[in-house]
């Protein structure tokens, strides 16, 4: 078969890998309709290039993991964190979108694996230029306007029970060596905002704990959805605990009087969840929620949500959600109490 | 920064593509999280990579396409079919599956493209074997067992209006040349069966007219869920289809007295749709389903789904699907009437 002259030597604009360092990793992607749109689609398009990213820095196969007892031995989303700048939001990717996407792995003991990704729009003359991997620090302290950054620590866990999903163990694979991979400093672990989570139900975080309350607690029930919510191997999907959380703020959204085009027009500047546990899948959920806005800012709202499992009365998840709405303002549709 | 020596020269087990001529591409894949468990899931990944094999056959950037006025014009997707064999089956796929993906492109006139897409598992042993690209036929008449065949045809549309999504126009793009496609055998087209459907609101299909009805014809409202169902573009998205269709026939199911454990574990063999038009994303969709099943082998089951946008009260896509099931017997739990 020959060439056809028009085409170029290389297939076209695909996804383009590049390491960078022993634990880092340079993507440059075409944003396509799969990884658009609904928030889950993003989270689970970046949780894939986690798992890759952590197969390539640790030198073992994480979509074939096994422990030492020859289970599988999945490297589940313990805390999934995604943040974006003014000049840079989820809500903002479309088709075609051209990002650079830098992702770091970092040691988070024997058990578990922390990774970050920060994301960059781009233009076609940027693809080529020299990089040096971002520092991690900038993550945490010194957000770029123009970049959304998504930190995921992950927990090596496999089925305690044969046919269940409740009560997994962590269980990291054979192979897995933490200390190839460089370390994160103390301070920016996530570890001490989970461990408030699991314990308090609720992310601490001072600057919100001044805020006014947006309406009284409010509670939906939600029947787990097997034909979008159970992934391939049978758990709850970690990325289907975004689009549960979103159909729950929906309904307090509109019960607050605001329309679904604004929902989707929202900026949505932290999103973050802590995964408890998983559930099986003829169960239902109860979320419940409590939200606060800034009283010098109304259109900054933030949304604290309990993810509970009513078949086990457990709760498997702690979610916050911070974004600015234009129709946010106590003295427009949605007044405090 | 030095290189861990641990660490292979290239980056672990992505996917890599390889052009076999100039409409043919193949991948070598690691099945991930985001594209198994749901049918959503693995049509939303497989559609991406009928826009990235279209580019490079074409050689224009689909994901930015534009029409001769300016306006962003979308490789919508048209008609899009599953096909499994009895070896290899949709609901098989789990996360490591090492997979061959073949690709042809076909000229299917100057607004439209025909894509297959050839799914085959793979040991890692086999990944640098020297391939032909399969026969096109094979899709048709000669389906290997051990195989999914996607197909799609897709139409160039874009906006009527700026602000709906109702009355969408064909719009080929500046720089798509469809003669530089190799061509797709008349007799292999699904042009006939799309324009049936469009007119009879069902998928022609003489092996299954002398099966018989299982239950009555059953109707299933469906609010259209923003959270999930609207991709980057603001337009419902080809791939929620598969889910919104699914959540309907699980409505059936379970009006059967069917278990959702066997609406998970039902083998499906062949899953279509045909878009017939878009709708805004405040609309309620009406699912009308009628099932039939094989008086020689009562598991063997299909049901015919009409989908209609309640607000402009129009017939948006017609979609069918062939499954078996093992709790799908008359004599069972689910008595025909």
């Amino acid at each position: 078969m020959t060439m056809n002259t028009r085409i170029a030597p290389q297939p076209f604009n695909f996804t383009q890998v590049h390491r960078m360092g022993p634990a880092a990793l340079r993507r440059l992607v075409t944003v396509g309709p799969g990884m658009c749109g609904p928030t889950k689609a993003f989270a689970s398009c970046v949780g894939d290039w986690t798992w890759e990213s952590v197969s390539d820095a640790c030198g073992i196969d994480v979509f074939n993991a096994r422990d030492d007892r020859g289970r599988p031995t999945y490297l589940s989303f313990y805390y999934y964190r995604i943040t974006s700048g003014d000049s840079f939001h989820l809500k903002q990717l479309t088709f075609g979108d051209r990002l650079e996407v830098q992702t770091q792995v970092f040691d988070a003991g024997r058990r578990a694996v922390l990774t970050m990704h920060r994301l960059r729009r781009i233009t076609g003359s940027e693809d080529d230029h020299v990089i040096t991997p971002f520092e991690v620090s900038e993550a945490y302290t010194r957000h770029r306007e123009d970049c959304i950054y998504v930190e995921n620590l992950n927990m090596w866990v496999s089925r305690g029970g044969t046919h269940t999903n409740v009560g997994l163990v962590r269980s990291p694979p054979i192979g897995f060596d933490n200390t190839v991979l460089p370390t994160l400093p103390d301070e920016y672990s996530p570890r001490f905002l989970c461990s408030q989570a699991r314990t308090q139900h609720v992310f601490p975080d001072p600057v919100t704990d001044s805020w006014s309350a947006r309406g009284s607690h409010f509670v939906v029930e939600y029947p787990v959805n097997i034909t979008l919510d159970v992934n391939g191997a049978g758990l709850l999907y970690f990325a289907s605990f975004f689009s549960i959380a979103e159909h729950a703020q929906l309904e307090q959204w509109r019960a607050l009087g605001r329309s679904d085009q604004a929902f989707l027009d929202r900026v949505i500047r932290d999103t973050r969840i802590c995964y408890l546990g998983n559930a099986d899948i003829d169960t239902t959920l109860r979320l419940r929620l409590h939200s606060v806005y800034n009283p010098q800012d109304p259109a900054e709202e933030k949304t604290n949500i309990v993810i509970d499992d009513l078949s086990t009365d457990r709760t498997i998840a702690v979610a916050a959600s911070r974004h600015r709405s234009h129709e946010a303002t106590p003295t427009a549709a949605s007044p405090p109490p």
